[in-house]
């Protein structure tokens, strides 16, 4: 068995938010996203067909969900299940470090 | 959105290993699992019908299979796929801290 790290191959900076599949069948997919300070672009909203569920597991960010006021901030071992179709936004990431995050999409 | 933490409710000490579901359905099962030292019972092996992917978030860990000779050393971040009847043990898990993993089963 050939083990791998989430904590490893992370580009010192990156224009993008990186996102990478670990594991991907019909019923899921499990990914790897990298963030350094990006959020996602004023005014949009993410829409997934899918329910997610999104863990953080190094650095910080905050969730923003359009039926709800207040941002809710993770930090490492934060975990949560979005929804399908519960809009939802990155309102920031931590610019002082890299973030790791893992979802799972089914 | 509610959310919870994998580095939470874990106990100061526990006899056997702490396996919580987080999320289930009929195609996969996420799991977290706590150890605080223990290890696959002696002669033992997981046989398991499904493929796993795990990874260490916390601790340490010496995991071993069947059909190799060395122990591989998972600490945090590392993480692989244990492919359905491919025979392993835990050989050992840290003393000295909780070791917590992720696994999903599918």
């Amino acid at each position: 068995m050939k083990k791998q790290n989430l904590f490893s191959n992370i580009p010192e900076s990156f224009p993008k938010e990186i996102f990478e599949t670990l594991l991907e069948n019909t019923n899921f997919k499990l990914e790897r996203i990298l963030s350094c300070g990006q959020s996602t672009s004023g005014g949009k909203w993410y829409d997934q067909e899918k329910d997610e569920w999104v863990v953080l597991l190094k650095g910080k960010a905050g969730l923003r969900f359009e039926n709800e006021s207040e941002i809710i901030e993770l930090t490492p071992g934060d975990h949560l299940v979005i929804p399908a179709h519960n809009k939802h936004r990155v309102e920031w990431t931590d610019q002082t470090q890299k973030t790791v995050w893992l979802t799972l999409h089914y």
